[in-house]
């Protein structure tokens, strides 16, 4: 397989989905103002800016919590650091749901933007601020989903067994760093609601507004074509953008479809990447509800 | 509560919307052509453009005072002081109605990007004005909903008993400012008309225009939404805007959806404010149409 | 009235659309490769680009042509200057097919950039060339929809009798320029197909392309809230946008709908024009259409 | 007619669609991660987002070449030099499943923005690098779709015998470049995938996302009106946008809507290339499926 980035690539065992037509990842990424805050410092003081992302943590985050414990899904939260240090109850929360905790850098720079030093720095200190709150992550995701070979190799010395950060598959697979095997966890901006919900006037980071039915119905569409190809669908939603009230219905819709399609399971990305490095795939075959 | 901004936030009491399941505050920024001047004295020249924001109090405005009567529904208009004092008349329209008028500024100009002093006299002046005008504004949004810390807390002082230009919630609070406690009522992009119809060439401040019954969609599913989670739906048109004879029936598709919904309530900012402020909510739960 | 620009606005006497509930004026701006060159002399040599323009007078324009003729709907169609000269056959076909052309400015610039005397050659020179090659333009539009005062005020010395390019109203009215009397036929974005469908890579001029069966939507929308306001409906299009084939039924479309209504009329600019000058609405209020 | 850039052009014959309502061509640009690389060097270290890209060749182009083998269409794939050498493999696949394989420059840089000296060295260096990979072109497209009139005129000393790349029509027709003629196959931005799929953060290369189901609508609604108009329809895709699962199927609904109609063909360019520069367009009128 052609490697661009000097890294081999080694398609995941064919029973990584088991019996199921497509396998589904709810992720979260939980910003906060992280994303503001990169922007630039003078952001701080735009308290309708600030506010407009504390939704996330303060409203957000328990209505997304409280709809996968009504649909008993398992699911997986990527953190920024500082998130985790300014708003430590929202680690604990989804800990205490019983969902993984990811690791998502520690100021939301992206790695593409930062020497080597401070790509090293955003991922120890990242992964500092998420044990000090509690959690022991064991994947990772780049900010701006812009990683770089150095931040990827760094990986495995640090515990992190899967990234999902890459583009270029819709099917799980194993990605030798050069410094170690993760598995990768591939991922797609038309799988995500910021480019569908983003919108606030500075700092630039998004001008757009979808109605929520026709963002759900962008998802399952993407979904209902993986079924022909057996793929991973990996959605990922933000709770200051995807915990408002009409639009948690989309995320709900989407849950909808997949369990009426009957040959699609939900897992979680930590549990997935296990069976994946262990050269097995079977136990990625369940459905990871209690049902 | 986390206080990411150093004010504390108080829940209001359980009884501020009664028995029903959402309330909806109409709410109208009447700008005409102050963001246009406010982005640079030049704009004046431009009389396609002065006259496009100008089609609000010459013409919008009358439309949705009508619909409003049609429909016997209370609402509140947020006025810069500048189009108080080119469009006199159009706060006595509004207040003729039976309406109430709240304060958004003086030249609509952003308080983040203002000085100390450049933030008080907006206030001040912006009050002046619309007191010459024969308002008596208890309420106030700040342009652009880029409020500051400083001026949260000249509010108080100022008379004005309650804000609306945060993001931090979908149920109303109380804010203290640090001097002093105003109401909150949150408001959110994806509410407003803005984002959704504001097209010029120049300046850059729009640059879509969808139709009314998708814009109507996007209102009605955020507030089906709310209605599941006990929320306040703060709608904000502008009357350059939804005046329009195709957008005011997407205002209508949105008050006709709340009425079947059978329940939703609907509210005067202040009137929810004051009821906010005494601690308690009980008045703010009766819909406040003559039916 | 107030008049923000010192101009006066008489409203047109009620009977300009006579029985009917709105009219529409059909009006077309033959820009071709007009607005390219505006943006700079090195787009000359971009090729593509300008042919993308030129499919206008070279394929679009028949089509229109040929549409109007076949459901029998007076148009109006505006020419720059410069394109009168690349093209002069279409202005020969536009007037055989008995349609009404106006002016469009001479380079396609817009006159809020231009000096005073700029200003005054481009109104001159455009007349120039739209006279040599056959019409005698009786209105005028601003290109971009960017007029200024000074144009405004030159256009009744040079025999032109309408202008369509203010905002303020969506009712014809009758204007004081300070140096004669014109009348206004307004204008807006959402009647305009460039906002929909006008996508080029540079200049930066447009990056949307929507489903034709949207925008018909989106016109027909408005067209039918005019119906309550008794409004007059200006629907402009760009042949070297609405010429292609599946946008020529989105036109059609609008049509039907509007023939569908029963009250709608179909009116030329320059004969709405003289009807309101004329201090007698009534002419205005036939349809225009042979049946 | 009319020849704004020195070029004679000449109708197609009567006959170049034989008795169908309307022509399709498939064509599928294999873009690869060269837009990226020629946006800047700095780029080729954003793994994302050249994974982003790599998705065409690593994953969709063989759903591509699936979906044409299920419904026996002949199809047309451009590939810039450096995605040949890159990606030899893709070229090989593309070739055995027995479609046509066209030059699309070699770095993926718009001739607009090239010297004359890197115009020429661009189609010198990427027709070896694609006959290196076994493809022997005699169609050339324009990256970005933006050629000049030195790069059409170099066109056939190099053997290509039709260009892709212009505008001003929907109809095949016969370019007199100056130093020889071609046979050009106009596009349009409204038969693209990218303006409607492509969305990456950095570089500045689009913002959008639409649903696959409202792109086929789109694609259709033209597709339907070119039935009436006698059109040619050329479809243009990017394996790393629409090999992805929801976005076949909208490549796949468009095969279906056509064949549903009856009266559409599919042909390959260089098939109807080769017909309309024997001056004989009967060969192009059949449909090439084997059906």
């Amino acid at each position: 397989m052609h490697d661009v980035d000097g890294m081999a690539r080694h398609p995941a065992p064919d029973t990584w989905r088991g019996a199921a037509a497509a396998m589904v990842l709810l992720t979260f990424d939980v910003d906060a103002e992280s994303p503001i805050l990169a922007a630039g410092d003078e952001y701080a003081g735009h308290l309708s800016t600030m506010s407009h992302q504390a939704y996330g943590p303060r409203v957000g985050l328990a209505r997304i919590l409280d709809l996968l414990r009504r649909r008993d899904m398992p699911a997986t939260f990527f953190f920024p650091g500082i998130v985790a240090e300014r708003w430590p109850d929202a680690v604990v929360a989804v800990l205490a749901a019983g969902h993984e905790v990811g690791l998502h850098g520690y100021t939301h720079r992206s790695p593409t933007m930062l020497s080597d030093d401070e790509q090293r720095l955003e991922l120890e200190r990242g992964l500092e601020a998420l044990r000090r709150a509690g959690a022991s992550p064991v994947g990772y995701r780049a900010p701006m989903w812009s990683t770089t070979a150095l931040t990827l190799r760094a990986l495995p010395a640090l515990g992190i067994r899967y990234d999902s950060s890459l583009f270029d598959d819709d099917r799980p697979y194993l990605l030798e760093t050069g410094s170690g095997r993760v598995a990768e966890l591939p991922v797609h901006w038309s799988l995500d609601d910021w480019e569908q919900y983003m919108y606030i006037p500075a700092p630039d980071l998004g001008h757009t507004i979808k109605r929520p039915s026709e963002v759900a119905g962008l998802w399952t569409e993407e979904l209902d074509g993986m079924r022909s190809t057996g793929s991973l669908c990996v959605l990922t939603c933000h709770p200051f953008l995807s915990g408002r009230p009409g639009r948690l219905r989309a995320i709900e819709r989407f849950i909808d479809f997949a369990d009426e399609c009957g040959d699609v399971v939900f897992a979680r990305a930590d549990h997935l990447a296990a069976s994946l490095l262990a050269d097995d795939g079977a136990t990625g075959s369940e459905d990871e509800r209690g049902a």
